[in-house]
């Protein structure tokens, strides 16, 4: 498997940790999202993925895009250890929790939509980081509030890291990036912590991969 | 079966299609975005759906909430006619091309977000459209070159509507809303009339819901 993606794109960490999870090898194509215009938009690049970003999966001339795809793809192929649970409800349950990171936070702050806030509307810094601090906290306080309906546990549903921590692990780390009050959120941080003491987890952080800066 | 919604959201549009593809019987309760400060922030619905956000679907005592969950757990829970294909490769073909809308297109121009870049950055209603324009006129060309790569179909994966569909009508019916130019999308438009003259599709209209204005 061959994943093509950048050291600090929310969506190329979460495969980056489910394949650690599920114990798969794989090799790194770096994609600079900003050196030379953005290398996602070069022709070789938006030949593989039409939409010209990352992350993109190749496995076996498969392309595989889009991460919750790739993931969901993932589970249905390699089912251990899985990252949801089995019944409908639980899944639910999951991906609910999931799609608030996926749909709700990660792409009001991801790159070109800030790069655009500058651009069409003039937005500095300043207003970048209230736009970025308002999305995540909301979404987080959102995920919070999912999880405080539910019985304690180590991680968000049950005492193994899932697909919840997938989704939630890469948000904390750009929440913390963009200055996000992470304190009236104890039980995302404690899960942040757990996963952090993990090795499927670290390695997958963009502090340690081959393209950090 | 009861869906929690609201007649022009996108993601409560795209539930009422899957209903309906699915041949299940569901009650509607509005939740009105806009009225009384948005009834979506009411008490009586947050202790339903803490996120304050439609849609929310309530079978027999389960609450589901978040589309992209709740459409999966219809095909999991009411797997016929499927709205996904059998093989994985295909399935995460279908799923990537529903995250472009899911989460590319749909959560930057949703109502909370234009009344955003309204209060916090002073954008009127031409900055808004521009703004809108932008994205799912991206969003949508990323739909179009993704089918560009496949053998010509009636719809988008093949001879019977399904997931693709599911998101994609609401989205069209946004972008019209918007003003984006389809014309450069033949494709996506042609899947768009056919599904318009399919009962399932043409009962989901916003126009067509209890509380439609």
């Amino acid at each position: 498997m061959t994943l093509h993606g950048y050291f600090r794109s929310s969506s190329s960490y979460r495969c980056r940790i489910a394949l650690n999870l599920k114990g798969l090898a794989y090799e790194q194509v770096a994609v600079h999202l900003v050196k030379d215009g953005g290398q996602q938009k070069s022709p070789a690049y938006k030949a593989l993925n039409p939409q010209g970003l990352v992350p993109t999966l190749e496995v076996d001339g498969l392309v595989l895009t889009q991460s919750p795809a790739i993931l969901e793809w993932l589970e249905e192929t390699h089912p251990e250890p899985a990252l949801l649970p089995t019944g409908a409800a639980d899944r639910a349950a999951v991906r609910a929790f999931c799609a608030v990171i996926a749909c709700e936070i990660h792409p009001l702050q991801n790159l070109r939509v800030l790069q655009y806030l500058d651009t069409a509307f003039g937005q500095g810094a300043e207003g970048k980081e209230i736009w970025c601090q308002r999305w995540i906290g909301d979404g987080l306080a959102a995920c919070e509030a999912l999880l405080a309906k539910r019985p304690a546990s180590r991680y968000a549903f049950g005492e193994a890291p899932g697909m919840a921590e997938v989704y939630l692990l890469p948000q904390i780390f750009a929440a913390r990036r963009f200055k996000v009050d992470l304190s009236a959120m104890p039980r995302l941080s404690a899960i942040a912590e757990a996963c952090e003491a993990l090795p499927a987890f670290a390695e997958a952080h963009p502090s340690r991969q081959p393209d950090a800066e």
